[in-house]
C-alpha cells in the first residue's frame, strides 16, 4: 500500500504539475517524507535549507566542488564533483526523486536531460537558463512588460565604449557580466565614455543606472500547484565600496502604494517565469515613486535570512514546501525585524577572530550566525546578524549598535 | 596567536568558573567556534541541539548505542556505543573539548573521571547523578527547603505494600521507580493497598499525588559564570492515559502570583543544583494555589520544543550558550503560542503514514516537526507541532484543530 502511494505521488508529481491543482489534501500524503532530495551546492545556502530540512528530516544529498563545503558534514549524502559538468550533475540527479539548486552557476543541459526523463528539477531548468544570464534576464522582462532600468545588450568591451559614445543618454550606467557575476562581482560603473575601459570585455548588459530612493526585495514561492506567497516587502542598504548588503530591515519603510508595487511585481515575475520555488526578486524604488526589477535569483537569498527568526515560515521552509508541492507556509513577520551582514574588517586577512562576540551575544533580541570560514578577508561575509525588536526605531538604533559590536579581524 | 588565546579560554573554563565572573566581553573569544562538543546520546533532542548548532557552525560528536540513531547523518562525528558503559563514554569524552547529555541514562563514573581531568561536562556529574535517580532528587529538594508534594523512599513491592497499609494518609499515591523511566513509564498509581501490586520491585519514592489545577513546566538555564535565565511558564494538558504532554501553551494561564512562584521555584532549583546548562522543571498548581516541583530533566525537554519558533531563543541554543559560557540569549516569546505531540494513533502499529498532512500544512501559524520514525505504534511519539496565533483564546482553538486535522496510522 505505501509503495502504491509512493508511486501514485510520483506521476502526479512529474506529469503535469498543473493538471494536479485540484487534487484533495488527502493527495498530500506522507511520500515526500520518504524522499531524497538532492542539492546542487553545498554552500551556505545549501547549509540553511539542510538545517530547515531537520524539522521535517528530509533525506538530502548535496553535490559541491569543494570537498571542505559547508554542507559535507550536514547531508545525507556528499557528493564532490563540478556543478558545471554534465555527466557529473546527470548522474548525481539520478539517484535523487527531487532535484534543487542553491546557485545558479550548474549545468542546465543535464537539468534539462533529466526533466526529459520525468525527474522533478525545481525550479526547472528552463528557468534557472533564463535567470543565470543576466541578459536573457533582462529580455524576459521586457517581453513580459515587466519594469526595469532601461538597457542594451552588449558584446564586449569595445561595444561597450562605442555604446557610451553613441548614446550617453544611457550613461551614467552599469555594465553588468551576462554570466556568473555574483556578491557584487561582475558590476562595473560606467560614468563616462572614458570608464569604457572598465567595462566587462565578454556579454553583458549595459543599464541605465537608476537614480533609486531605496532598494527593496521580495521574496516568493510559487508550487506546482500554483500557488503563490511572497514575504514582506524588505529594505536594503548597501555598503558603499562593497556592493554588498550591509543592512536590511524588513519591513521596508515604504507607502502602501509602494508596497503594492512591489508585492505585485513579485508575484508577477514568479508566475511569469511559472518557476517551482523560491524567487528572490531584488527592486529599485526610483525618486518618481516606480519600483523597477533589479535582479532575480531562483533560491533563498541574503534577503531572507531573517525570516529564519523574524518569520512564521523561513524562506528555507518556503523552498521545501515549494519543491515538494505542499501548501506553502504563512509568512507573517513576527515584528519588525532587521539582517546586519557579517563582513570582514577591511585590512584583515588570514584565520578569523571575531572581536565583540560577548557583548553582542549579550545583547537581547539578537542572534547571529557564523558562517564557519576559517580565514577571513576585506569584505568576505563571514556570516550574518538577525536583530529584532518591538518598535521600529528602537530596532534601527539596535542595528547599528550590532554593527558596531563586533568586528571579524585577523592577528 | 590563536593557540595561545585557546589555552587561555581552556584554563578560565576548568579550572574555577565562579572566579571568572568579573572577565571582560573581551574574554568571550571566538574559541568556542574552534572547539569540539560532544553529546551522549544521539536522539530527538540530539538532533535539535545540532539543528541549533548549525546556526554558529558547531562541530559535534555524538554517542548512541543505536547506529540508526537520528543523529547518525548530521554530528560531524558519529560512535556507536552504550552510554552506560565506563569505557565507552570515557574515550568518547576524551577526544571533545566540552561534553553534554541529551538523556540522564548515561555512565556519571566516567564523566567524573573526565571531569577530574579538567574536561569540560556540562550539566556537571554530580547534578546528573543526583536527577538521574528520583529518590536523591527528592531528597534534595527537602533538604533544600524546595516545595515538593509528600514521599517516602521505598526499596521494593513489599515495601510500597506495607506503606499502603500503615500510611494511608499518603494515599492516593504514584509509586516512581528510581531510576530509568520515562515518558510517561516507571510510574503507577496507587490508590488502595491493593493496588499495591502494581509498584515497582525496585527501589523508588511512594509520593502522595496532588490534587493539582494545572502542571506547569519552566525551563531554566544556568551558565559558569552564574548567569540565569528562565523562559516564560507554560502549562501542560497530559493526554488521560498515556502520562505524556498531548498539549502545551505558552505563556500558562495563571496568575501573575502563580507565575511569580513557578519562576522563583526554577530558578532555585538551578542555583540550588549550580547547574551549567539546561534544566527543565516541571511543576504541579495545587488547588490551594501554591507550586510544587515535580521533577526535573538536566537537558532540553520536550516542554521547550515551541521555543524554536515561539522565543527570540530557542532551548536549544539557550543550552548551547549555557555549556559555553556564553551570555545567555533573550528568551521573550514572539506572542502566545502552542505545541501538540504527534502521537501514534491508537490501533495502529507498523509503517508510519500521516492522515491529514494537506490541511495541517496549509494552517497558517502551524508548524509540524517530523521526527522521521519509520514505524509508528499506540501512543509513539512521531514529532510534535508548534502552533502561533496573536490571540490566546484563537490560539487555544487552532491547537484543536490542529490535533484533529492530523492522525499518525499504517495500513
Amino acid at each position: 500500500m505505501t509503495k502504491c502511494r509512493l508511486l501514485v505521488s510520483h506521476t502526479r508529481f512529474s506529469s503535469n504539475p498543473r493538471s494536479s491543482r485540484k487534487s484533495t489534501s488527502s493527495t498530500y500524503s506522507s511520500s515526500f517524507m520518504n524522499q531524497t532530495i538532492g542539492i546542487l551546492g553545498g554552500g551556505q545556502l545549501g547549509l540553511m535549507l539542510i538545517q530547515a530540512g531537520i524539522d521535517w528530516n528530509l533525506r538530502i544529498h548535496c553535490l559541491d566542488p569543494d570537498p571542505q563545503a559547508p554542507c559535507k558534514d550536514l547531508c545525507t549524502q556528499f557528493t564532490v564533483g563540478a556543478l558545471t559538468d554534465y555527466d557529473t550533475v546527470y548522474q548525481f540527479g539520478q539517484a535523487v526523486d527531487v532535484l534543487t539548486i542553491e546557485i545558479e552557476k550548474v549545468n542546465v543541459d543535464a537539468l534539462e536531460a533529466l526533466e526529459r526523463e520525468g525527474k522533478r528539477v525545481y525550479p526547472q531548468p528552463h528557468v534557472i537558463r533564463q535567470i543565470q544570464d543576466k541578459r536573457t534576464q533582462k529580455r524576459f522582462y521586457q517581453a513580459h512588460n515587466l519594469p526595469t532600468a532601461d538597457f542594451i545588450l552588449t558584446d564586449d568591451r569595445a561595444h561597450v565604449a562605442q555604446l557610451a559614445q553613441d548614446v550617453p543618454e544611457l550613461l551614467p550606467a552599469f555594465h553588468k557580466l551576462g554570466r556568473d557575476g555574483y556578491d557584487g562581482r561582475g558590476v562595473q560603473r560606467i560614468a563616462t565614455p572614458a570608464d569604457a575601459n572598465k567595462a566587462f570585455d565578454a556579454p553583458g548588459v549595459l543599464e541605465k543606472a537608476v537614480d533609486f530612493e531605496k532598494e527593496l526585495a521580495v521574496i516568493v514561492a510559487r508550487n506546482a500547484d500554483g500557488e503563490v506567497r511572497t514575504f514582506p516587502t524588505v529594505e536594503m542598504a548597501f555598503h558603499p565600496e562593497l556592493n554588498l548588503v550591509e543592512f536590511l530591515f524588513s519591513p521596508a519603510d515604504i507607502t502602501p502604494a509602494v508596497d503594492e508595487q512591489a508585492q505585485a511585481i513579485a508575484r508577477q515575475v514568479a508566475e511569469a517565469y511559472g518557476i517551482v520555488g523560491l524567487l528572490a526578486v531584488e527592486l529599485f524604488l526610483d525618486k518618481q515613486g516606480k519600483v523597477l526589477i533589479n535582479e532575480v535569483a531562483p533560491r533563498p537569498h541574503n534577503s531572507g535570512h531573517h525570516t529564519i527568526r523574524a518569520n512564521r515560515t523561513s524562506q528555507f521552509e518556503q523552498h521545501w514546501r515549494a519543491i515538494l508541492n505542499l501548501p506553502l507556509g504563512d509568512t507573517t513577520a513576527h515584528g519588525p525585524a532587521a539582517m546586519v551582514n557579517l563582513l570582514g574588517d577591511p585590512g584583515y586577512s588570514g584565520p578569523a577572530q571575531y572581536e565583540g562576540l560577548g557583548t553582542l551575544l549579550a545583547m537581547p533580541g539578537v542572534s547571529p550566525f557564523f558562517y564557519g570560514k576559517a580565514q577571513t578577508r576585506p569584505g568576505r561575509k563571514m556570516g550574518h546578524i538577525t536583530v529584532l525588536d518591538a518598535s521600529v526605531a528602537a530596532l534601527k538604533e539596535k542595528a547599528l549598535l550590532v554593527k558596531d559590536s563586533i568586528r571579524v579581524i585577523s592577528h
